[in-house]
């Protein structure tokens, strides 16, 4: 496995801002996007993509108890499809969440219009929509728009349905990467939306990972869960899980052969960890993320729950905007995680700098920790000494834009 | 029992800003207050109250595992010293917590000069300290006030009392109600210091309640958790718990005979409230309150669950700060909260406004739910449908200012 040639890749992940040049579908994919005016018009707020000779289908959804009429159909489809799908349409704008049976029915009326349009079976079609709660999608703009997306569907970059999806996210997010083997290239390629309402299981976020391996729907959900679990399932950025959430995979085979499981898994969890930071990275408001290690845990459960308190403490988080190495503030929110936990074993390094050894804050000058809260990723590593276990969570500073953001969405 | 005769009693719980006269100390209570420089020089930052005649101890310490030195003293003193106090020592400016063993050797010595100085044993005293984690306290500044403060201990309001413990607190917070019964006296008086980490078990608060009626241990010890479990856990203000929370309450029996153990549960609980009601009120950057009801949910304890979930939801708290009736938020936190529920059985009211009915939006103009959402408490109801299982939660709209105050802290 070997990333894309392109040196501006956004798989290197590295940099806020526009990712890169868009990388190429893989083999065997098409899209289309078209401008419905769904909450204001000019912009492409529908995005259509086909895979006109069938893919195996896997997908992650919201575990919300209220979910959204689409992911209702979705789950359905993928239950009674085998795992198959030619299609998938999504809108921003509008989330037909919290709609009611007409809700329900305009999901429908999109499904049957994308199943016409493509010449293809409802079952076989996926929708999902993004955008505010409790509205009803605008059907009489939408519906004309969709038979001539799937006539226009063509290959080329992710880049305008990447583009299409985006709600209050300030760029488009995609990553690549190639798996070679026996002379032949596979790519996998994934975009995804969200900048608000980001938290494990899962987001308002909407993703597509795609590949042309030819993998069955097993694998690929194998494949997909494993990437998700690492990615998406680590990052917070409000503490709130979507009535939207989803991630779908496909795997068109349109590449030929066969490649390495593991290869492909790995490339998968790679997409899926550059997009995830490019969510926290444009998390509505950002302006500097903290990545929490716990190690030296009991369990790697224990420390994920530490590392997910510490990373989503609204305490912690107006320290890591303000550059402000109150350290205790950690330690607190580590304390109130619910895992036993004893002071006298702990020892906290932020960047590299010991803050807290063995129950006892350390000597280190203020300006040095301070230097290590004034970068763009604050690292925190806490150590529990009490065990094996270890996990990490991805986070950013809570920031007055943030809130400014979402206290006037609506309205 | 009955609401003490002045009107401008805090007690009435329904204003902001200072809370009215300050109600006098119950009989067998003194007070005393200093100045050590803790953080700053030029305000009382140590605060002493004595009961010569010996009280009744009762006391609710924070869940935190990183708790601060102080409190693991006064959890031994409680337990060792038979449930009886005379004197409890708080200062603000620095909490002593995650200073080691040297911040134990700290407590320690405070401790034994607050026995010294009232001549009492160890083990009768209490002690608590809030402010900076981290930080050691500044012994010798604080020593040398302590006997001077025991010997001018004098009755009169609560008011010194309450304004020393203050950290952030923009307003001192007291509360008081009376007990009559055969033609007997007795009052309950509170107050309280919390602008921030507030969250249940418990909240960076240091609460005291004293009593002149005469009562056990344990039973001082139930009316204390019933009014905890009705108040201070039923608020947030940032999710995080302190290493330092606790709730203490005294009995001192000075106003002799007996009182209904009902009224006096009564009057605590009552006490309780309207301290946690202007903890949220003079919550860090507060500008409109939330108060979330979960009615007809199959338990208490899952009607309490997504009550807390709601009001401490990022986006939900944006939007009230907003003004904004964003109700797709609510249901978004009620549904991840994970608990089951079925979104076609909810009803949501906000203010006694219809929002959604039956899971579908209701018709209420626009206008109509906007000012709903711009009163000084948003009052959210939300019926599940499914049992008699009920319970509430408060919380306040998420701010700029909260996020400006908590971004600058200890630099």
């Amino acid at each position: 496995m070997s990333r894309h040639a392109d040196p501006a890749s956004p798989s290197a992940g590295s940099s806020r801002g526009p990712t890169g040049p868009a990388p190429a579908l893989p083999a065997g994919f098409l899209t289309a996007t078209a401008a419905a005016a769904i909450k204001k018009p000019g912009r492409d707020d529908m995005a259509l993509l086909r895979c006109p000779g069938g893919a195996a289908l896997a997908a992650v959804y919201t575990t919300n108890r209220v979910c959204a009429a689409p992911l209702v159909l979705d789950r359905r489809h993928l239950r009674e499809g085998g795992g198959r799908c030619r299609a998938i349409l999504v809108n921003s704008g509008c989330a037909n969440a919290a709609t009611g049976p007409a809700g329900m029915q305009d999901a429908e009326a999109i499904v049957a219009e994308v199943a016409r349009g493509c010449g293809i079976p409802p079952v076989e079609v996926q929708v999902n929509s993004t955008g505010v709660i409790g509205v009803r999608l605008p059907l009489e703009r939408m519906l004309p728009q969709i038979a001539p997306m799937s006539r226009r569907a063509s290959g080329g970059t992710i880049e305008s349905f990447a583009r299409a999806i985006m709600t209050t996210d300030t760029y488009p997010k995609w990553s690549s990467r190639m798996v070679e083997s026996g002379g032949r290239r596979a790519t996998v390629v994934g975009c995804v939306k969200g900048a608000g309402m980001i938290h494990p299981n899962m987001a308002t976020m909407i993703g597509v990972i795609m590949t042309d391996a030819a993998l069955s729907p097993g694998e690929l959900d194998g494949h997909l869960r494993a990437a998700v679990e690492r990615s998406f399932h680590r990052i917070s950025i409000d503490g709130d899980t979507s009535t939207n959430d989803s991630v779908f995979a496909l795997a068109s085979g349109a590449a030929g052969g066969e490649f390495p499981a593991d290869a492909l898994r790995r490339a998968f969890i790679e997409v899926a960890r550059d997009l995830a930071l490019m969510i926290v990275r444009d998390g509505e408001g950002f302006e500097r993320g903290i990545h929490v290690r716990v190690t030296g845990a009991r369990t790697d459960a224990d420390a994920l729950t530490i590392a997910r308190t510490i990373a989503s403490s609204l305490l912690v988080r107006c320290a890591v905007t303000g550059a402000d190495p109150n350290w205790g503030r950690i330690l607190a929110a580590a304390g109130r995680a619910g895992v036993p936990i004893e002071a006298e074993l702990l020892d906290l390094t932020v960047g590299g700098v010991c803050f807290f050894r063995h129950g006892a804050p350390a000597e280190t000058p203020l300006a040095e920790r301070e230097a290590v809260f004034r970068r763009p990723m604050v690292e925190v590593t806490l150590d529990l000494g009490q065990g094996q276990g270890s996990d990490e969570f991805i986070s950013c500073g809570l920031t007055t834009a943030y809130v400014e953001l979402n206290s006037d969405y609506t309205t």
